[in-house]
């Protein structure tokens, strides 16, 4: 029965959603639960303490809902919250940075490296630092893009105006002369199409949500509860508020039909904190 | 003593502090207390459940600082949440739909007037349905305007991308024939310069802040409760968080310095509720 356990997701909205998708086709029979802290979202524009916090409250969220792993589906509270949950809980945390890091260094021939991600990752160095644990030599370039969540909601996903802005934010790289891009917040695989034709095909772009699908399938298996399942794994989703046009843009996120959506109220995530 | 009491302020975040910047130059010697919930911001894409419960909390914080009255400088919340508050709260509560709505009304010529907002506020219709109210002849065309707050926060107050982005969204009310619009969202006055030069001199823009100031002028008076203070009333401003670049922001939207800033813990926003 404890292999039958669901993976738990969390982000702080909608994008976390492109995680599941990755995670569904890396693990198609695991049961995910998905927690989207909608009525809280953006974390990229709020505090580190505030992050934490947050954080601290979905995963014991999570954990009610008997997951046996869960996944920090959020840049931003990866790059902030990890040591407090890994701290504080003993089932296995898995974040974005490191494999999204690792991926990156795998992929780099020139070692020079970009990274995009909120105004928060970004200030949190948290590429950067994860990087060059691995390797100091590598230079790391990280530029914050704040309007790419937005335009990704919005569904722009290839109107001359993303054009115009990708234009703007990825300029520097081009002078650095990098060769791989780390999209640096689940978000963003929504807008790789117009990222990668402004920044040319030369660069590699990694998207962390593939490369911690790996992790999730090793650390699963490392304490032993792979499922046993051969059919397709269920999929629950929850929100802290159904906003408007939230079942139109989850499903662009998604990549398919969302199904099974509660609302969780706020005031029950504080009482867990 | 009454009437040295300080006006309160609240908004999702910082674009209220525009409705601050028109209230201090209206009413100089008044004080001013300012909430912004920084934390849960945007309140745009949220639901309307959502709304009415954090303009609950936020008016009885402000009502502990001691206010006179409550300015709900957000149009959202104004769209959703003031029957609510004047059911619970006795002090006046100025709020932005109905004095832009008015304002709108007096200085349309041809009867037909255009509205921007957030989906929340657009949705909601709660411009036209306030128009109609006093003027059934009168057509009212209203889009959202999602990706004005984004921008506006990022200080793109110019940028070539703002001008694509109003070309897409303000197109409409070019077939429409409007010669008026309302900017039904408290960040857009940052972006009146854009927006004044894509829809054209013929179209006069309409500013809610300015226009509720008079409002809270009338209602201070009504209430005997004018401040007999001939000197600069003191503001001080509170938030749910203090992110990245906060500062930068709120005096871009304040439009001079900002001082006496502290921070409010969001446990007890909730713990009011």
């Amino acid at each position: 029965m404890e292999k039958a356990k669901p993976i738990g997701v969390f982000d702080s909205g909608i994008g976390g959603l492109t995680v599941v998708r990755k995670l569904s086709s890396t693990l198609p029979n695991e049961n995910i639960v998905y927690f989207g802290d909608t009525a809280r979202v953006p974390y990229g524009s709020k505090s580190n303490e505030t992050v934490i916090e947050y954080s601290i409250q979905n995963t014991k969220f999570l954990i009610e809902k008997n997951v046996k792993a869960v996944v920090v589906a959020c840049n931003t509270a990866s790059s902030v919250a990890i040591p407090e949950l890994r701290k504080r809980f003993s089932i296995p945390i898995i974040e974005m940075i490191n494999p999204g890091a690792t991926a990156a260094l795998k992929a780099t021939r020139n070692n020079k490296i970009g990274v995009i991600g909120t105004r928060a990752t970004i200030n949190n160095k948290a590429y950067s630092k994860e990087i060059k644990k691995f390797n100091e030599n590598v230079e790391v370039f990280e530029v914050a893009c704040p309007l790419f969540v937005p335009l990704a909601e919005e569904g722009w996903i290839d109107h001359k105006a993303t054009y115009e802005i990708a234009e703007e934010y990825l300029k520097p790289f081009k002078e650095f002369g990098i060769d791989t891009l780390v999209l640096g917040c689940t978000h963003y695989p929504i807008l790789a199409k117009v990222i990668q034709e402004v920044i040319g095909d030369d660069v590699m772009l990694i998207d962390s949500g593939v490369a911690s699908s790996e992790i999730v399938r090793a650390e699963i298996d490392r304490i032993g509860l792979t499922t046993n399942s051969n059919t397709l794994g269920n999929q629950n989703f929850y929100v802290s508020d159904l906003p408007i046009k939230f079942k139109e843009i989850a499903e662009l996120f998604l990549g398919r039909e969302i199904k099974n959506v509660q609302k969780v109220d706020v005031e029950h995530l504080v009482s867990l904190g």
